[in-house]
C-alpha cells in the first residue's frame, strides 16, 4: 500500500450552522485529509499543534493508521478557528482565527517520511509547500491546495510552486481570482499553462470539475437532504481523491475520475456532521455503496 | 412523429451581456422552444403578437416545421423585454417589460391542435396553464415552468394546476421559494407532494437534477468556453427534453434522463449566441456529436 505525505493544519474549530454548533472540536486541513485518506491508504503527517493539545486526539488519529512522527507538539497554544455558516453552505464566514503554534510553522519532513510517493500540500503558506518539496526524494505526484488569501498576498510564490506540482485542486472562486477569467474552461487553460497536468475545481453542493490536457471530467455532489458542516469538505475530498490514487498506485485519468468520486463520496459523508463524527463512524461498505450510488445518480443510455 | 402542443410567449427582446448586445431580437419562452424541439418533433405554437411582428419571422418558424395556426396577431405591439447580464451569466437582470398584447393573452387552442400528445405550458399565468388543459383532449404528457412571479403572486392557483402536471421544469431558486425549503433533496419532496411525477431542477451552468419518485438524476451543464447570452436558455432546454421524449415516443425514467441530456445539448448551443442565431444554424449532426461528448463529460468507470 503506498503512503501519502500530507503537510497542513491541525486546529480546534468552533462553528454554527442552520442545524447546531460545535465548541473547540478537532479540525485542521491535515486532519480531516489524513482520516479521510486513512481509509484507503497509509498516511505520514505532518503538521504542528500546542501543548493543549490531548492525548485523546493524538491516540485517536493514530487508530486510524495515521503516522504521527511528524507531528510535532511545541510551546503554545493550538490553531483555533471560529466561524458560522448561515443557508448558503458553500460561504462560510470566519469571526475568529488564532493561528498561535501554526504562525511559526516550518514543517520539517522526517527522513522516513521523505520517499512517500504521494504528496498532499494543504492549503498552507506557498513557500513553506515548496520547502516541503525541496525535502522529499521524486514522489509519483504532488498534489496541492490553496486559498484566496495566498492568491492575492503571494501570487508568484505560488505560480514556482505551481510547476512542481501535478494535481492541483482548488475551488470555483479560487480558479477565477488565481487565471483573472470569468470562464472556467478559460480558467483551467491559464492554470494548467502555469504547469499542473491536471485541475480539480470544487464547486461545493454542485460537485467538481476535472480539467486535464483537453479532457474534461464533471462529477456532482450527492444530493443530501442536509448539509450539517461544510467544514473540512473540501480536504475530505482531496482525502479521499489521493487515498485512492495512492491504493491503486494508478495516476491514469480514468483512474483519477473514479478518485474524485471517492473523493466526492468522503466530502458527501463529511458533511452529515460536525467535526470528524461521520467519518469516525464510517465504513467501507458504506464508502462503496455510496460510490454505487454515484454511478446511479449520473447513469443515462447513449442513443 | 408525436407532436407536442406548446403555450407561451412570443418576444422581442433587447439584451446585453459581457460579450455584446441585441436590439429587438426575436424571443420569448414559445420561440425558443419551438425552435429547440422543431430539430426533434412537431410542435404546435399557441401564442400571441402584435401587428408589428414581421411576416420574415413568421416564414422562418414555419419553415422549422412549426405550425403557426394557433398564433394569432392581434392590434398593438408585441411582447417587449429589455435586459442584461453581468459576469454572473446565472443572473437575468430586468431594465424593462413591456406586455403590450400579451397583457391580455387568453389562449384558444385550434381544434387540431387539441389532441397533442404532448404538452408544454411555458411559463405564464397559472390561471392561464389550467384554462390550455381544460382545451385539451387526454395528453400522454403534460409538462410545465412557472417563475417567482407566479410562485408569489398566485400560489394557490399554480398549486391547483400542478396537480395535472406530469413534469415541472423549474430553476433551483423557484424550487427553494415554492417548497420553503432550502435543502433541494427536501424541497423536491414537497413539490411532488403537489402533484407532478418528475421534477426538474435547472441550475444554469452547473446542470440540472431530475427527482422522479425516489430516484435522482445528476446532469451537468456543457463547459463552454464563453456563455455569450443566457436568454432562452431554460425554454431551449424544455424544447430539446420535450422534442426528444415525443420523437421517441417513450416517457420511462430511462428515455427522460436521455431527454434531458438532448435539453441540455440544446441548451448548450442556445447560449453561445444572441437570440436564435446558434440553433437556426444548428444541424443535427452537432446535436449528436454534443449527446456523445456529455457522455465523456461524465464517464468514469465502476470499481
Amino acid at each position: 500500500m503506498s503512503r501519502i505525505l500530507v503537510v497542513g493544519s491541525v486546529a480546534f474549530d468552533s462553528v454554527e450552522t442552520p442545524f447546531g454548533k460545535a465548541e473547540e472540536v478537532l479540525g485542521g486541513s491535515a486532519t480531516y485529509f489524513s482520516t479521510s485518506a486513512s481509509f484507503f491508504a497509509g498516511v505520514n503527517l505532518v503538521a504542528v499543534v500546542g501543548e493543549d493539545f490531548p492525548e485523546a486526539h493524538i491516540k485517536s488519529l493514530s487508530t486510524k493508521g495515521i503516522d504521527l512522527a511528524g507531528l510535532r507538539k511545541v510551546p503554545g497554544k493550538t490553531f483555533r478557528w471560529k466561524g458560522y455558516y448561515g443557508y448558503d453552505l458553500n460561504q462560510a464566514h470566519t469571526l475568529e482565527t488564532h493561528l498561535n503554534v501554526f504562525s511559526s510553522f516550518n514543517p520539517e519532513i522526517p527522513s522516513e517520511y521523505t520517499d512517500a510517493p504521494f504528496v498532499f500540500l494543504a492549503n498552507i503558506d506557498p513557500e513553506l509547500q515548496m520547502k516541503v518539496l525541496e525535502q522529499v526524494k521524486s514522489p509519483r505526484l504532488v498534489a496541492c491546495d490553496t486559498m484566496n488569501f495566498w492568491i492575492e498576498g503571494k501570487p508568484e510564490a505560488l505560480k514556482e510552486l505551481l510547476k512542481k506540482v501535478d494535481l492541483f485542486v482548488i475551488n470555483e472562486g479560487e480558479a477565477r481570482e488565481l487565471s483573472g477569467e470569468a470562464s472556467l474552461v478559460k480558467a483551467a487553460r491559464v492554470i494548467l499553462g502555469y504547469g499542473p497536468k491536471t485541475l480539480i475545481v470544487k464547486r461545493g453542493e454542485y460537485g467538481a470539475l476535472m480539467f486535464n490536457g483537453g479532457s474534461v471530467f464533471s462529477a456532482p455532489a450527492y444530493p443530501l437532504e442536509d448539509i450539517f458542516d461544510p467544514t473540512g469538505a473540501g480536504d475530505t475530498f482531496a482525502g479521499g481523491l489521493m487515498g485512492y490514487l495512492a491504493s491503486s498506485n494508478d495516476i491514469s485519468e480514468k483512474n483519477i475520475r473514479r478518485a474524485i468520486i471517492f473523493g466526492s463520496v468522503m466530502a458527501s459523508f463529511n458533511v452529515e456532521a460536525f467535526s470528524l463524527e461521520r467519518l469516525d463512524r464510517l465504513t467501507l461498505q458504506e464508502i462503496n455503496e455510496r460510490f454505487a450510488q454515484f454511478k446511479v445518480l449520473t447513469h443515462f443510455e447513449s442513443i
